[in-house]
C-alpha cells in the first residue's frame, strides 16, 4: 500500500510531541497569541509583532456584524431546527463564498493585476490604476472593493489605515489601493470609498497572503460570531420560529468603551 | 409582520456604526487581540489580561494536531474533488461532534456533576471525585477527559496547567480534575492522566464558559487548522487521490524554538 | 496495514461490474424504478410491487412545501450567495433535523413503545395506546405524529393511509397510530389528528424500516425539492437579497389535474 | 416590510392544500413514481413514460459506487465521529463537485458546444466533433465524458444506451456523444470510450436538462447511497476508526439475478 504514502507539512505528530512547522506547541502555548498561531499554521512562520497588531485588527474587525448577513441568517435557520452547533455554523461558512466575503479575494487580485500592469508596462501607480480602472468600466464591471450599501465612512477601515500607516506597515498593496480610490472619485466625480474589504484585501497582500486564503481568513474571523448567533438562538428563541432578515432589534449592552 | 420581530444582543450596526456587545468596533481594533475579541463575542464581556493569556493558550494547543483527525481527513477528503475551500472546512467543522472534540463538554459535565455533589452532599473534593467515578464505573463507563491513545504525558496538558498555576487562576474545576485524576490512580493503581480536552474542560469551566459551547471553543480553535490542511491539499496534491489515513509523512520545517 | 481493512455489504466493484447488493446494475436498470433501488440499497432487498408503491407515494407526497420549511430557506439563504448548488442544498439537510423532520423517527418510537407495551403487559391496542398518552401527559409531553400548525386535514394522510388499506398493507404500526388518534380524541375531547409523519412513521414501521433511517427518508424525498429552491434562486433572484420567511406569492401553474 | 415580498414557482400551500407545479400531490400519490416526481418539482412538468423509464435507470445506475468515491468517504469519516446522519451524508454531498460528479455538467457542456458549432458553422456531426476534438487537443485538455480508471467498457453505459436506443429517445445529445468517441478512436487510434458520465450528458441533454442541473441529478441519485453507507458504519463499526480508502471488501449477498 506505499503508494498512498502521502507528506504534509503542518504538523508533527508523535508519542508526547505535537509541533507546529516545527515549534514544540507547549513553547508556543503562552507565549504567542491565538492571530500569531494562525499566521504560523497558515502561512509556515510567526508574524513579527506588527504584523501580529494587523492581524488582530483584521480578525476583531470581522468578528461580526450583526443579524443580517447570510451567514448569520442561515446559521441561525439552521439552529432554530434543534441541529447541533457544528450544523448551524457549517451551513454559515457555506454561506462565505463569492458574494459574501468573496470580495476580499476578488479585491486582492484586482490590486494584484495593477500592480503587476505598473510593473510591465513601467507605469506609475496613478496610470496603472486608471488603466484597471477602464478595464472594468468597459466591460460594465464594478472594481470590487469599493462602496458599502450601509457604510458611506466604514469606521473599520479608517482604523485598519491608521493603525498600518502608524505601524508603517503599507506598502505596495495599500499604495494601489488608495489610487484606484483616488482614480474612481477623479473619473466618476463621485468618491467611493475603499471599503472593509478593499482595504483588508490591500492589508493582506502586503502580508504576503495569498488571494487563494483571504476567503478563510473572513471565516476564521467570522467563526465566533456566527457561533455566538446559534449560541444565542439556542438560548433565547422558540424552536422552528420564523426569522425576518431586518425586523430585528438590538438588546445588547448600550454603547460602552475600553478603560 | 410585526409578529416576526425578534432581538439580538450581539451587535449594533448602523451606518458607520458597528459596536460588538456595546464596544465600537473600531476602538477594539489595535486595543485587543483575537482571542478577547472572541471571548467578548461569545460570554459578552472583555477578559481580564490572565483570562486572555489562558485563552490564547488554549486556541493555540487545539490550532492543529497533523492528518489522523477525522476533521482533517474530511476536510482533505472534500478538498480533492475540487470542492471550495468553504466546503472542505464545511466537512471538517461536521467532523467535530460527539467523539470527536466532544470530550470537552463531557468532561466538563462530569466535573460539574461532581462539583454539584460535593456541595449538595457537603462533600469532600476526594469524596465527591470518588462517589462520581463509581457511578461511571457501576455502568461500565470511562470517565472523560482521562487517558490519551497516543500521548502518555500530554505536554499540552502540563504547559496550559502550569500556566493557569502560574496566573493563580486554577478553581474548583481544576481542583476537583486533580481530584478525579487522583481517586482514578488510587482506586485502579493505574494512573491515567488527565488528557488535554480534561484540562481545558476544567480550565473553561473555571472561566465560567458553559458547557454547549466547549464544542464551539475546539471548532473556533481548530479552523485555521482545518484551512491549513485544505489549502495544502489543494496546493501540492492531484485532485480525487486516494488518502491513506495512516501513512503519512511530515516534511515541514525540522525542531526549531521560539527565539 | 492489514489492521486498517473493513467490510462493505453495499456493492461489489471491479472492472466492469458494478453490483448493488447483489444485483448487477445493468440488470436493475429499465426494470426497476428509483424507489426500488432506494429500497434495495437501504434495506438490503428489492421491496414487493405493493411496497414500491406505497414508497413511490411517501416520497412523492413529501418531495416539496413551499419556501416556509426551514431547509428550504437556509438553501435559499445559502444559494444567495452566489456558493455552489451543493453548498446550498448540504445547508438545507443540515435542516433536516430534530424539529425539522425528526418527528417520523420520534413517532415511530412512540408507536413501536405502545406497541411492545401491548406485547410485554398483554393490553389490547386502546389500553396500550392510552397508557403511552397518559405517560406522555404526566411528563407534559406531547405525542408526536399528531397535530399540524396549517393542515386541519391533510391530504397527504388521508391519500397515504387509503393507499395502504387499499393494498392491504397497514399493520400494527398503522393500527396503534388509529389507537393513539382514537385515544386523544376521547380523552381530550378534541380531535388531534394524524399528521403527514404520524401517518408516514406507522407506515416506515409496517414496512420494517428501522426508525435510525426515518430522517433519511425524508432527506432522500426533501433533496429534489431543495434543488428545485436552489435552482429556482439562481435563476430568478438577485444575488444578496433579503429573504422574508413567509411574504411569498406562488406565481407557478394554476391548478391542473393528472390526465 | 412589502419590498421584500418575492415568488416562487414550485409549490402552493395552505391550509389542506399542498399543489407541486399546479398538481394536489394527493392526486399524484400512487399514480407516479419518484422520478417522475423529480422531473415535475426540476423541470416543472410530468415526463411522459419513455422519459420516465430512461430516468429511473439514471438514478438506479448512480445509486452507489462502493467505497472508494470521495463522497462515501467523506460520509463514513464524518459518520465515525459520531455525528448525525445529516450531518455525515452532508459531508458526502459538498464531496460532489468539480471533479467528483462534475464531468456531467462538463460534458453536457462540451457536447452543447459542439453541437452549437455544427448548427452556427453547417458542419456535419463528424466535423463539429473533429473540431472540438482538435481544440481540446490544441489546449492540453481532455474531452470530459470519455474513458474511466476502472471500467473499460462500462456495463451502466451499454445498458443506458441501450434502452434510450430502445425507446426511440437518442437525439442530437447522443449522436454528437458518438461522434465524439469515433472521432477520439479515429484521431488517436486508441478507443476510449464514452463512459457513464458521458452517456448521462448526452441522455440529460436529449431530455432537456439544463447543465446548470446535471450535479444535482448526481447529488440526487446518489444520496441514498450515502445514507446506505453512514448507516452501515454508525450500524457496524466502531467510532473514531481510521478508514482505509482502498483496503476494504465487500460481504454483502453474492451475485444474484432479478427474478
Amino acid at each position: 500500500m506505499g503508494e498512498l504514502n502521502w507528506s504534509s507539512a503542518i504538523s508533527e505528530i508523535g508519542p508526547n510531541t505535537i509541533r507546529l512547522r516545527g515549534y514544540p506547541v507547549e513553547e508556543l502555548m503562552g507565549k504567542i497569541g491565538f492571530a500569531e498561531g494562525i499566521h504560523l499554521a497558515l502561512l509556515g512562520e510567526l508574524p513579527d509583532p506588527a504584523t501580529a497588531t494587523i492581524l488582530n485588527a483584521i480578525f476583531v474587525s470581522s468578528l461580526d456584524h450583526g443579524t443580517s448577513p447570510p451567514s448569520v441568517l442561515a446559521t441561525v435557520t439552521v439552529a432554530s431546527t434543534g441541529a447541533p452547533l457544528g450544523s448551524a455554523v457549517a451551513a454559515g461558512i457555506l454561506s462565505i463564498s463569492r458574494f459574501h466575503g468573496g470580495a476580499i479575494e476578488d479585491s486582492m487580485k484586482a490590486i494584484s493585476e495593477a500592480l503587476a500592469k505598473a510593473k510591465s508596462d513601467g507605469l506609475t501607480m496613478e496610470a496603472a490604476a486608471l488603466s484597471l480602472f477602464e478595464s472594468y468600466k468597459s466591460r460594465g464591471a464594478r472594481l470590487p472593493g469599493f462602496g458599502h450599501r450601509l457604510h458611506t465612512k466604514d469606521p473599520r477601515t479608517t482604523r485598519l489605515l491608521q493603525l498600518v500607516d502608524d505601524l508603517g506597515r503599507g506598502k505596495d498593496g495599500l499604495a494601489m489601493a488608495r489610487a484606484l480610490e483616488a482614480t474612481i472619485a477623479k473619473s466618476t466625480g463621485k468618491p467611493l470609498p475603499l471599503n472593509v474589504d478593499g482595504a483588508i484585501a490591500a492589508v493582506l497582500l502586503d502580508l504576503n497572503v495569498p488571494p487563494a486564503l483571504a476567503n478563510a481568513f473572513f471565516m476564521i474571523a467570522r467563526l465566533p460570531g456566527l457561533v455566538a448567533h446559534a449560541h444565542e438562538e439556542r438560548s433565547r428563541q422558540k424552536p422552528m420560529r420564523q426569522i425576518h432578515p431586518t425586523d430585528v432589534t438590538y438588546d445588547g449592552p448600550p454603547l460602552r468603551h475600553l478603560k
